[in-house]
């Protein structure tokens, strides 16, 4: 499952619509809020945001930090800092991804990404 | 469930430290991002991070719209995007919140929200 989340940023920063496709479950329970993005709900909805992202001009790089995996139940979580590099040097996302096993192989259902600001607002919500 | 998560943003307005400490399971796999902060982990993290934001001067309030439930085994998720009335008028957080069913209780293990920017950067990642 680690391999899977691994897989997802190496897809991610290759562009790779095929590979990014078959790590995700195709369903229409499956969720994905990139940063600053509304929750996108259901593959349709977030496939079309990957063919957006890939075409778009920005090659993200990641160097991944404080990657961290559990399991409870058939779901697994894996929580980890994006450390992005290229245009957006500098910027950190905290991600969450969440699997789920089927038929032995573990399936990405959400990843949700919220850019940490450089000073956490330690007095409010947002 | 979806009791629960009510009772979340209820607690939060009421910025009530107990009611809160009641909804979430007390242990070190549980997760918290608010908009803007790093991924905590665990209660000891996260309960200081309400008492933070309980004592600041903030005093938000919440309209929750397309709110979704979905359930798989033991884990049950809502979506939802918070409204946020007070100082940050207009603001938008697009929140996950994940549930764990503890002897026929739903105990909150995960919460994360990201500000949705008034344009989603429809070409990047962050």
């Amino acid at each position: 499952m680690l391999a899977t989340n691994r897989a997802f940023y190496d897809a991610f920063e290759a562009r790779d619509l095929d590979r990014m496709s078959d790590i995700w479950e195709h369903s229409d329970r499956v969720l994905c809020t990139h940063p600053g993005w509304a929750t996108l709900r259901g593959w349709g909805q977030i496939s079309a945001s990957w063919v957006a992202l890939f075409s778009g001009a920005q090659h993200l790089q990641f160097i991944l930090t404080d990657e961290r995996v559990r399991l409870r139940g058939p779901v697994a979580w894996v929580t980890v800092d994006e450390n992005l590099i290229g245009q957006q040097t500098g910027q950190t996302v905290a991600a969450l991804n969440l699997f789920h096993r089927v038929d032995g192989e573990w399936l990405l259902w959400c990843h949700h990404g919220s850019a940490v600001a450089p000073r956490p607002p330690r007095s409010a919500e947002p």
